[in-house]
C-alpha cells in the first residue's frame, strides 16, 4: 500500500512536533490537544477535547456501516521534560532534520506513532477500504504517570469500548523488526523528602545537626543489595512465572548485546549474556533513582550541611505485582527503617501480560510480515510501562497489544537528541492500515 | 573609647557589602580587591594587591617608628556563593537594614571584621595612639578552601611576618559574649563523580544498565555508620588527646542547647546535653555531605535511569590529622571498596590547636572585658575552619588566634539572609583598638 502524499505527512508531522507539550509542566498541553482535535475533524474523524481533573484527553471516532469489530487505539500528546537542554544538538522543539532522521522531543515517544494512526484511517476512509469502527484515546499525562486515566476510563468505558486496543510503546530492533509487545511492565512512582532545618548550616555544625544528605543515603541504601535486588519484604512475592509459551518467546528474542550497549551509550551493562540481558529487561522488576538532590551542586566547594534532601524513584513492576499493594510494602519498609520525611506517590500503573494466541495479536503479526519483509519480534511485555492494565482491567477490553511504532534503538527516547528515522514514520502508516484490513477479516 | 564617625563606618561598609566577591565563581573578585586597596590607601595604610595563580590577595602595612611588636590580621574579602537564592528576603548584596540588623552576604563572614580593622587602625592613627607594627592579609579564596593561599604564604613569609596573627572566625555567642579561639579545624574537601553512560536512559533499561545514583549511594554508605562515625581506616589515628588545660576550657563553656538549636533552626540536635554538644562542636572530625546531585530533580516525575551523579563532601580535621595523610586514607576507601568514578580535591587545611597562655590571647580577653563588659569566651578550636595553619605551620608565626568578630548565632553565615547587629561592627572596632593598646604593653 504505498503513500502518495509523503510530503503532506512530513510537514503535518512537523508541526505537531514544534508544538511543546510538557505534560510536568503543563507547557503547551492545551494548545497540542486542540491542534489535534482540529487534525482529526480535518481528516474526517471525529473529535473531541475532554476534560479531566488534569490534562485534557482527546478522543475520536470513525462510524463504519455494519463492522462487525471496533478497535481502540491508545496515544499519548505529552512528552518528557528536555532537560538537559544543554545536551540537545538543536533546540528539542524545532524538528530538524539531518539526514534520514527528523531531531525532536516526542519524535519516538511518541507523537510520530501518534500521527502515523491518523494518516492511516484518514488513507483507507479516502480510499473506501475501512471496514472497522475505529477510536481514538489521546492522553496528555502518560510521561507523569497518568494520574487523571484511571478516573477518565471509569468514567467513559461505554465511550471507549472496543474489541481490543492497540497501545503505543513498540519500537524497530536493532535489525529494523517491528516488535508486538503482548504486556507491560507496572509502576509505582515516588518522591522521598526530607528536612532537617529551616536553613543550610554552615558545616561546622556538622557534628550536631543531623544531615538530610546522609539520613536519605541510609534509608535509601536498606532498598536494594549490590546487585540491584529489592530488599523491601514481600516485593517478589505474586511475581507470576512465565510459563513455557512466554519463555519460548524470550529465548527466541534475538538481541546483539554489544551493538544494544552501543547503542544505549552506556559504558558497561550489568550482564554480557544475551538470555540474561532479554530475560532481566522484560522480565525483572527494579527499583531505579530518576532523580537525588541536595545542598550546594554548583562549581566547586561550598560547605554546608543542606537543609533538605530529596530523591525520585521509580519500581517497575511485572504481573501479578500490584501497584497499590506493593507501594504499601515501600512505605512500610520505609518507616519500619525510620524514614521520616515525606512520600509523595507520583505515579501507579498496573502490569499486564497477554496471550499471544488472539486475534489482534495475529493480524499485527500478518501485517508486519507484509509492511516490513521480516518475521516480527514477539516481546512478553514491555520494559517500559504505559497504562494497558486500565484497558484490560478497568475497560473490560480483553485483547491488548502493543505495537506499530516509530522508533529504533537510536532514538533516544526521554533523553535528549530524540529523533526518528523518518521513513518509520512512511513504513508505521502502511503498517497501521494493513493491521486494519487483515483484523477485519479475523 | 568612642567612635563619632559611626555614620561613615556604616556608609563605607554598605559600599564593601554591596560589591559581590563570590570566589566560587569569580563574581566581583577584582573590583572588591581593588576597592580595598584603594580603601587601605585612603585610611593611610600601604595597600597593594597581589596576583596568585587564583584570586589576588591583599596586603597592607602601617609601620611605628621603635615600636616593639608587629601583629598581622588576616582576613578574607570572598564570600560563599548565594544560592538558594530565592530564600533571601531581600536581594543578597544590597545590604538591606531592618531594624538593628543589616542583611548581605558576607556581612558576617567576613566583610564586617574585615572593614572593623581597617578603621580600628585608621583610627588609632588619627589619634596618634598606635604603637605597634600592622599588617594585613586579605585573600579572596577562603571560601574555596584557600587553594593558592599556601604559596603565597611561602612567597612572601619574609613580607608577612609578625609575633602573632589574629584571624578571623569569632563571632559573639547567644550572651553576646565575645568568643576567642585558639585553633581551627582542619578540612579536606572531595568531590566525587560517576559517569556510567553518554546520556539519560529511559529507566526502563534499569534491569540491565549501572545507575551511577545508586552506585554513589552504595559507596556513601561505606563511609559512615549510623551515628556518623567514620568508618575510613585510620581516620582517628592521629587524633589528638585534648589535655586537662583545653577539657576545662570546654567544661566552662556554657551554651543554652535549647536556645541554640532555634538559633540554628534545626529541628533537632544529635545530643541534647551541653557538655556532649560543645564537645561535639569543638572536638569532632567529621564527614559532611554539602551536595548531591543525580538525574532529574525537577517537578512531578521523569523516568530516567540518569547519565551522572556527584557528591561534594567535606571532612574537618582536628589536631594533629593531617589532611594530606586524611586523603590518602579517603582515596584507598573509596577504591578498595571499588569506587571507579574521579575524585576531585578542592580543598585541604590543616588543624591548628594553640596554647592560652600566650601575651595575643591575654591581650584579646582583657580587651574584650573592656569593651563588651563581660567576660569572654575561650574556645579550644573553632567548629569551622581557615587557613591558620599557614600561619603557625608555613611562616612560622607562633602565636595565633582567631577573634573579633562581628557575628552572631543569628548571622546565617553561609545560608541565605546573612545579616549582623550593626552595633557589632562598632564593638568590633572598639575591640581592635583596646587590644592593639594592651597587646603593645605585653
Amino acid at each position: 500500500m504505498d503513500l502518495k502524499n509523503r510530503e503532506e505527512i512530513l510537514n503535518e508531522f512537523i508541526n505537531f512536533l514544534k508544538l511543546p507539550s510538557i505534560s510536568a509542566t503543563g507547557e503547551g498541553i492545551e494548545e497540542t490537544a486542540f491542534y489535534l482535535r482540529d487534525l482529526m475533524n480535518r481528516f474526517g474523524i471525529k473529535g473531541e477535547v475532554k476534560k479531566t481533573k488534569g490534562h485534557p484527553v482527546l478522543i475520536g471516532e470513525v462510524k463504519v456501516k455494519n463492522a462487525k469489530r471496533t478497535i481502540l487505539f491508545y496515544n499519548h500528546y505529552d512528552v518528557q521534560p528536555v532537560d538537559p537542554v544543554n545536551e540537545w544538538k538543536f533546540s528539542p522543539f524545532s524538528a530538524k532534520i539531518i539526514g534520514d532522521r527528523i531531531y525532536a522531543r516526542g519524535s519516538s515517544d511518541n507523537k510520530g506513532t501518534l500521527i502515523a494512526r491518523l494518516f492511516a484511517v484518514k488513507e483507507l476512509m479516502e480510499r473506501g477500504e475501512l471496514g472497522i469502527n475505529v477510536k481514538f484515546l489521546f492522553e496528555g499525562e502518560e510521561e507523569i504517570g497518568s494520574p487523571n486515566l484511571e478516573e477518565f476510563v471509569k468514567e467513559n468505558a461505554g465511550e471507549i469500548r472496543a474489541d481490543s486496543v492497540v497501545m503505543e510503546g513498540s519500537t524497530l530492533d536493532l535489525k529494523g523488526r517491528p516488535q508486538i509487545v503482548l504486556g507491560v511492565k507496572g509502576l509505582v512512582y515516588i518522591q522521598l523528602d526530607l528536612e532537617t532545618g529551616e536553613r543550610d548550616l554552615h558545616s561546622s555544625n556538622a557534628p550536631i545537626v543531623y544531615n538530610p544528605a546522609w539520613l536519605l543515603i541510609k534509608i535509601l541504601n536498606t532498598m536494594i543489595d549490590e546487585k540491584g535486588k529489592i530488599l523491601i519484604k514481600g516485593f517478589y512475592e505474586d511475581v507470576r512465572e512465565l510459563g513455557r509459551e512466554f519463555e519460548d518467546l524470550i529465548e527466541k528474542y534475538d538481541l546483539d548485546v554489544e551493538e544494544f550497549k552501543k547503542a544505549l551509550g552506556a559504558k558497561e551493562l550489568k550482564y554480557t549474556d544475551r538470555l540474561k540481558v532479554v530475560k532481566a529487561l522484560f522480565t525483572e522488576p527494579t527499583c531505579n533513582i530518576d532523580g537525588l538532590y541536595s545542598g550546594y551542586i554548583g562549581e566547586e566547594s561550598k560547605t554546608i550541611v543542606p537543609r533538605k534532601a530529596f530523591a525520585k524513584l521509580d519500581f517497575r513492576l511485572v504481573p501479578d505485582q500490584d501497584p497499590r499493594k506493593i507501594l504499601e510494602l515501600i512505605v512500610n519498609h520505609l518507616r519500619e527503617n525510620g524514614f521520616r520525611g515525606d512520600i509523595k506517590v507520583l505515579g501507579l500503573e498496573r502490569p499486564v501480560r497477554t496471550s499471544p494466541n488472539l486475534p489482534v495479536v495475529k493480524a499485527m503479526v500478518e501485517s508486519a510480515r507484509i509492511v516490513y519483509n521480516v518475521e516480527p519480534i514477539i516481546i512478553p511485555n514491555s520494559a517500559g510501562t504505559q497504562p494497558m492494565g486500565l484497558f484490560t482491567h478497568v475497560a473490560k477490553i480483553r485483547d491488548a497489544v502493543s505495537a506499530i511504532g516509530v522508533g529504533d534503538p537510536y532514538s533516544n527516547a526521554h533523553a535528549p537528541n530524540e529523533s526518528i528515522r523518518i521513513e518509520n514514520l512512511f513504513k508505521a502508516i502502511q503498517h497501521t492500515m494493513e493491521f486494519i484490513r487483515i483484523y477485519e477479516k479475523y
